[in-house]
């Protein structure tokens, strides 16, 4: 947590919050706060700054916050991901965040088993408080948003034309003779497939749709990984 | 498990090798082979290829192997990384092989805490089997080589020069002013520092004997996502 992100429910005056859970646990027994001291904050979908410790007990901290400069840019990148599996999906969605991806689409594919839709960390709640974990990481506030869509062509047909809009639009896919753009710097939308990766079927039909195969070289990356990849190649981002 | 990686330990004959335990099980139960079936293999530090299955038991399968083509390329990358903390460290060194890193030096800095060095994780055997889970995710068969050095001072004076003797030098660390290279392509020594990060001593250290300081922008990464993002710009392996 190099930043505490702070949410409506936490403020109880126009520059004052009150802290409880995990971030207090974590400025308690990591960063090892005590009254007085300055830690970093930022308000979701606001500015960053920092919180002076007013008072500290066991069960909260009261803060008072200077919002003072803007977070850093988001990524022009709408990124379409094959369902993970549950135990990735956690550390995909904190890497997404971290990274400053802020348009995420989960979506349906042949290789995505039925019971993946099933995992407890796709609700409202655990979504969240993954996405916080990584903007806390990066020190960003602006909270990605994430959309479920659990049927491929519906999806496909009816949705990803409008995506696509304005923007290269790319799909990762081991084997097409096309490498991993660098530089692209533009709007982009990116479809990246499960495990195995998307069937002919599938990359085909969104090939139809208007993306454009791309590869990552002879390596077989995880998910996770290959997500990190493409988007160090695709945005300067941190230049 | 894109390929199974095979040691002189496992041959039988010149073109035969017994598999037992985790390769076997993932064989059985995620690849669902059946005698006659032919599945990606490599040796390590050898050639890649195929392998027949000439019979399995629930015990063992003996597979008949052509080692015909070669692995991809490494990264010219020497990297040196101080030691993450053990839940991380698995993880890294995975992602490392996956990535084609085939020099990694674990170092000593002022925030990795003495007990990280205490992980079973160290022990060769786990290191060796880590590195090829890496290595199977990849498609690669080249074993990377890790040294330990616990003791920054002697490793930063005695050995670090002559690592560094041809080769772009570079530590990575939040705050420098110049922005991480993209398509270097050459003979790199990169040092990535702990979470927290290097001291302003040990970049100083580092600084002197010869390390230029790049930064990666405004976020800040977890060591494995920056380990990433990091190879991915200065490498064009993957095109």
């Amino acid at each position: 947590m190099n930043l505490a992100l702070l949410f409506d429910e936490d403020f109880v005056g126009p520059d004052r919050v009150i802290l409880r859970g995990r971030r207090l646990a974590h400025l308690q027994s990591v960063i090892k706060v005590a009254a007085g001291d300055s830690v970093p904050v930022g308000r979701a979908d606001g500015n960053m700054g920092t919180g002076e410790v007013l008072r500290l007990t066991d069960t909260e901290t009261e803060l008072r916050v200077t919002l003072d400069h803007t977070p850093p840019a988001p990524l022009p990148l709408t990124l379409i991901l094959a369902m993970p599996r549950p135990k990735m999906f956690r550390r995909i969605l904190q890497t997404c965040a971290t990274l400053g991806v802020k348009d995420i689409w989960l979506i349906n594919s042949y290789k995505v088993e039925k019971s993946f839709w099933q995992t407890p960390w796709l609700s409202e709640a655990q979504v969240r408080e993954n996405l916080t974990l990584g903007l806390e990481q990066a020190k960003d506030t602006r909270m990605p948003r994430v959309q479920i869509r659990k049927l491929f062509k519906p999806f496909v047909e009816d949705e990803l034309p409008a995506l696509l809009e304005g923007r290269q639009a790319l799909v990762a896919h081991p084997g097409t003779s096309t490498p991993c753009p660098v530089h692209l710097n533009q709007p982009t939308a990116l479809c990246v497939g499960p495990e195995g990766g998307f069937t002919t079927y599938e990359v085909g039909r969104l090939e139809e749709a208007g993306c454009q195969g791309i590869h990552l070289g002879p390596r077989i990356l995880r998910v996770e990984t290959a997500v990190t990849v493409l988007v160090s190649r695709l945005f300067d981002a941190c230049r």
